[in-house]
């Protein structure tokens, strides 16, 4: 899974029908030492209803379809978790 | 999913069969922030009608076969959603 | 889908036993925009009867084993058409 | 699978469901030469029983989900082994 | 499929239980024109039982537990192939 943060939201009219009514987020993955976007972003649907701003994690590929709200749909991308702490060699390096 | 513009079509007539009457697009992916093309190509099915120029979204692995029209076709990439507004911190970042 | 030219062959006689018969193509990624190759290989099956120089596209992951005659084939890309004609903008940019 | 070191942990409350008392490891992704961090992050699903600083490897994609404590879970990457020996051209390059 | 040479051997007592016995192979991916090595590293499961210096090609994701001996193993890199030759534009890249 890989780090991010939200940035906002994407808006589609015309799309595949499954996808109806599945809110879709803008992700930028995040460095997780500086905490810093790496201006690198991916489009994701929401599995865990995260806010902008927030941290989280995506799930890719197959995996995506694996959230209790995101089976059958067509994605390649899933927020699966909000991250409350980051813990590296034993420090806080995130909290929420 | 990966933000993308239409940019052209792709034609073959030696290709899978399954493939028979599938529209390929030529998408270049897009920095959501300034919307400029990445340089960056792929060839996706088009899940849902989309034209030159427009901004979309393809989904990519096998998640690609999960649109209604593209289950059993060999594709890794397949637009599913033509964007009609991206949202960044608020913002209206791209509107169609 | 990535648009690639067959630069080659590889053949090999010790490998998985359902690869028997298989066709092995070398592929070389190429730019869309200007055709010419970006020094990125990979290795193909190849479901379409491409010959040397001809551009074609590979599709990859699970979707390589969803031709007519890769299925169950231990393969991650697999060539499912030759390109008969790149159109950009419009443009023809590439004619067979 | 991709060699890695384990940098810490990462902890949420609000995850899909079937995550629940699953451990996440934060990995950064190691050079087998140098056995220098690279910089290079993701989130894993602990699958072994790993800890700080240790070498380990984690499988991506679907295989994420073939170990014995991943069966149905919304992963793409699984730590699945902790390194004892990276063995190169005959000589021992590492050793727990 | 990506062409890879065969640099040395991973092993790990702690791992993942349907791993037993499977031999873990470190490659380093080559380019196919040089034939050098790109200091770029995967771990792989052996399906062909190659050795040190071969130089091979690995299937990656699902595709890796398509050969006969990884069928349900958590791997996402199997080497299914020692190759005998490599042809590009009519001539001998490589030969065994």
């Amino acid at each position: 899974m890989i780090l991010a943060k939200v940035k906002g939201t994407v808006v589609s009219s015309r799309k595949a029908e499954k996808m109806a009514g599945v809110r879709l987020l803008l992700l930028e993955k995040i460095d997780p030492v500086s905490l810093e976007g790496k201006n690198d972003f991916v489009v994701a649907m929401d599995g865990v209803g995260a806010g902008l701003d927030e941290i989280v994690f995506y799930v890719s590929g197959s995996g995506a379809r694996m959230a209790e709200t995101t089976k059958g749909l067509p994605t390649d991308a899933t927020v699966t978790a909000i991250v409350d702490v980051i813990e590296q060699n034993g420090h806080i390096a995130y909290k929420k």
